[in-house]
């Protein structure tokens, strides 16, 4: 991994850790271990870093939803997997939250003009969750469905975060599952020809 | 309003609005138009003024429970009070996000010792619901029924945050109260003596 690589990786996990406004240049380079010197060749401002930071995490976020759709060819399936994130990750949301979601409020509160570059992430799970659905046949309401499960892994995880309760996450897991299963029960598709 | 409570009051609004870390001392001094030397006369950290932010908080969320606990008989009405906050405060929501949510999670991210105190506003929160949940027969679910209704509050508040999108909000209230009235059909004082 390049310098740039390395920087980059270390400012994503200490502005996910830590918050983006309470994260220095100072401590991301020395978490890097460079100088000062080496440091400004790649990037002059932290926002610099962090425009590089939501790239970084856009591009991550699409290579895992290609390896979702790639590994099932049943969308529920897929969408299972997103689903699973809040089990997969709880450690560090137990202790953080959600990446996307604490960065793109983080902005909001701040003001700061790369808030809407931030959501992008949030549109990429959107967009891809209602493709699933379309694929599904919930027809219109795909895009409602995806909100409502955006709206599951966010609720989750702030909850998680604040009373750190493994339980309550496997209950939100089976709820939103089964409430997915009756949804998908319900759909134009089975109403019809079957 | 004394100075000590116009300090805590501006210091509420602008830990909500730009985040505890980027608010610094000198901005509720200015804020609230006072001197440095009266200001530090009432607090002598930032530290101390969130404390009181948070004991401001937990009152006021403690009066607001006791307003709704008062204005209804009926506990499923006192519960759609709460599932109506993401509505009533959809305007601040939409800037910053849930006041109780993003300050412990800012909290979390910092390491603050301040942590625990502020997930006590979500504790009241729960606990009230639980109560309602209780009232309505729910038994040995009712911590659990609390926990997910608090959850969709949480998901909501953070897209809503996220995608300023009002018609996302009303769909997510419709759902919830579905599902309560779904689930209050099941509970187990139904099953038995009607």
């Amino acid at each position: 991994m390049g310098t740039r690589e390395q920087i980059v990786d270390a400012a994503n996990r200490l502005f996910y850790e830590q918050g983006f406004e309470s994260t220095s240049f100072a401590a991301i380079a020395e978490a890097v271990g460079i100088s000062r010197g080496n440091f400004y060749y790649h990037f002059k401002t932290k926002d610099e870093i962090l425009q590089a930071v939501i790239e970084a995490r856009l591009a991550s976020t699409r290579k895992m939803l290609d390896a979702w759709a790639d590994a099932s060819a049943d969308p529920l399936d897929r969408v299972r997997r997103f689903v699973g994130i809040v089990i997969t990750n709880r450690g560090d949301i137990e202790n953080y939250g959600c990446p996307v979601g604490t960065l793109t409020n983080e902005l909001a509160k701040l003001g700061h003009p790369a808030r809407a570059h931030a959501v992008g992430v949030f549109e990429l799970f959107r967009t891809w969750l209602r493709e699933q659905f379309e694929e599904l046949g919930c027809e219109t309401e795909s895009d409602d469905i995806a909100m409502h499960v955006l709206a599951f892994s966010q609720g989750t995880a702030m909850l998680s975060n604040a009373f750190q309760d493994g339980d309550f996450v496997y209950r939100e897991v089976d709820r939103i599952d089964t409430w997915l299963s009756g949804r998908l029960a319900s759909r134009p598709s089975t109403d019809g020809a079957r």
